[in-house]
């Protein structure tokens, strides 16, 4: 369903800084590396802990200091001038289990080169800038082991509290608190102070690929309803129970499932998305009905009202599967968020950039989760995207060509030189 | 959705011999008991093995000789007269988790006390019955811990190879010859040579208390048709991905899971039972589209030629699915067994048995796969039901009244002797 095809890096097109940048891209895919050309490093895991200390090392190697904040954000400091903000900028490298190369680990890469490159530059130059700069890694962003995603950017931007955030565990028990530990990865105090932030990410869509686009300009995310929903039923015997007798809480979880594609396919053109990523059946055994099934049910548009409409239609929905398969459908969690856009003064900016260097590159929304929507409710924010081959994300096929990767690289550069610079304080 | 009502037990109500039954019935419902009032005792987890104790100080207390076989099936012997062969009375201990007290459990206890009487009966006579007499607690009847279900007597009357049931693994990777050695039930040989087998076990349907039968004989088991089938899709990113592009193998689960019932709805009746009981989805993670989900599917008739017509649906169903969805489902794994009588000559033993003692009675069908539904395909095997209140099981709320499960004793003890003696020799 995908071609798969990975080539192998070829750094003699590329300068020596880039042929680095893509050398050091190829290390960071070793951690964790799996049979199918992916990766699988968890946040907390030993994967991700082993990638940490290397990334440590890397920064330090070429003059940033590294420390980890209470929640185990790992940060590259360049403090020219003490005392003054940070830009932030960054992603993450944790992974879902069986992922691609690219989502979030490129970010933080090409944040770190970006920042290696103006380093030397003002010191060439003998030029100190008006804010210092900060390179971060977001710890568990993706959320796959410890729920919620994007939880260092959470309790870094006060949505979260650090207690809430250590204490949470994942299913064999273990708490982010003692993951953080294991990893060496758990620190003090709150991280650098931020004036601004950017990040780089692979579209994960296929819409840059169908047009042609180098470097898309985010200006703002899809809206988004995600309910945790426990279905509940009574255990019987899946042999001798008749029918009518049974409370079946696999088949109302099967039910909403199949009627969370059928709002998606209602709307047209792809306006709303609808999924179920994870569903968690009890007891689970081969010969009992199912008393409870745990599931998460997204629902994400870019259209607000488009959004409440798809979402006014579940709830009806989820009443008529109560009674047609005589379960009970409890809401116990919901993270639902809203269209915001990133800062018009930093979309302008990036749009200046790309034009300048002659890429080619267009405004593009962000439907999945980013560390910048976190970010940039608290300070301007400028998003990037490079294309995703066939938009092939969360898998272990996810690819972007070097060619993308490099010159996602070099408008990140000139953006946080921008921002570094203070050009978005004379807005 | 019950009443979940559990009556105290009033032992003054019964003579001295059932008084202690229904004592040592409570005593053996606090192994492994949980707080809603049922139990937890997955074949090899320590509660397991806690009750095999007890169970062996029981049986050695009233003269039998204990030893388990190659599998971990736990019998008790009256050995009167060597070489013999003997009359296997019993059921298994091991539960489901979060079960109710009776599965299996009252079988097995019924069975001892059935042998104490009987072998007091013979010493006080002083007379040695045409048979010697086993009492057994087969190993891992319920298969929710360890696939398939019925693996003990499976193994004893050579279905399965001792080699392949040892080497079972649970989901953490742990084989049964380690869960039988952990709880000391790993023993040697393939266990006393039968003659003739009796089984005793609640209804787990409604039935007989609908239609007011003490003893149900059952003359059949429904046919069933059992598939392991995996859903292939393709990972994706739950947000970015477009639903056009997705391969998503909960979808595709999903529709199996409604279609199944869709099958079963189809029938008049409740002649056919269908049911998902188990379902693993991977990578689960919230934000990522399934690439792969596991399901176990039932489909079970008493009538193969609906059962037939019903797998046809089936697969024409499956084949709707793949292209609606975009998946590939694989099936995996298939058992199958069709509807098999139990001897003529045991189901006329046993009805003369209940009308001697004037207990109202009904010949059954067992929708239930049970260790005499192996059995009888060796020796002439005499299948007894009492009744289930409302029919519940695999729960913690299953319940069967004092009254029924004494009753069930005495007749079950008129069989056996008859067995013991050879009865069904002459027949």
């Amino acid at each position: 369903m995908s071609n798969g095809a990975v080539p192998e890096t070829n750094p003699s097109q590329f300068d020596k800084a880039d042929a680095a940048f893509l050398g050091d891209f190829a290390t960071l895919s070793t951690f964790g590396a799996t049979a199918g050309g992916g990766v699988d490093r968890q946040a907390g895991s030993r994967a991700d802990g082993e990638q940490r200390s290397w990334f440590t090392q890397l920064l330090t190697d070429n003059g940033f200091t590294v420390s980890f904040d209470q929640i185990g954000n790992q940060f590259g400091l360049l403090e020219l001038e003490v005392g003054k903000p940070y830009v932030v900028v960054g992603s993450h490298l944790d992974s879902q289990p069986t992922a691609g190369r690219y989502d979030g680990a490129y970010g933080v890469l090409a944040a770190a080169h970006a920042a290696f490159r103006l380093a030397a530059e003002w010191q060439a130059a003998g030029l100190s800038p008006r804010y210092n700069l900060a390179v971060v890694n977001w710890f568990n962003e993706e959320g796959s082991r410890f729920k919620p995603s994007m939880m260092g950017s959470s309790v870094y931007t006060g949505k979260m509290t650090v207690d809430a955030a250590l204490a949470t565990t994942d299913p064999a028990g273990i708490t982010v608190r003692e993951a953080l530990a294991s990893t060496d990865a758990l620190g003090e105090g709150s991280g650098p102070k931020a004036a601004y932030c950017s990040e780089i990410h692979i579209e994960q869509g296929r819409s840059m690929e169908r047009d042609g686009i180098a470097i898309g300009v985010v200006d703002s995310n899809w809206a988004a309803n995600k309910y945790e929903f426990v279905v509940h039923g009574e255990q019987a015997h899946t042999g001798s129970t008749v029918i009518a007798d049974r409370h079946d809480a696999i088949l109302g979880a099967s039910l909403l499932v199949v009627a969370a594609r059928k709002i998606a396919d209602h709307f047209p053109d792809g306006a709303v998305h609808t999924s179920v990523g994870q569903l968690d059946v009890y007891p689970n055994s081969p010969v009992v009905v199912p008393s409870r099934v745990n599931l998460l049910l997204d629902l994400r548009s870019a259209d607000e009202a488009l959004l409440q409409e798809a979402d006014r239609m579940l709830h009806e929905r989820i009443e008529q599967i109560e009674r047609s398969a005589q379960v009970e459908v409890e809401k116990v969690g919901s993270h639902c968020w809203p269209v915001t856009p990133y800062q018009a003064e930093g979309v302008a900016l990036a749009e200046k950039i790309v034009a300048n260097r002659g890429v080619s590159h267009a405004r593009v929304k962000t439907l999945a989760g980013h560390d910048s929507t976190n970010m940039k409710d608290i300070v301007p924010t400028v998003m990037l995207f490079v294309p995703s081959v066939e938009g092939i994300s969360h898998n272990e096929h996810e690819y972007t060509t070097d060619q993308d990767i490099v010159t996602g690289l070099h408008v990140l550069t000139d953006v946080v030189r921008s921002l570094c610079e203070g050009e978005l304080d004379l807005l």
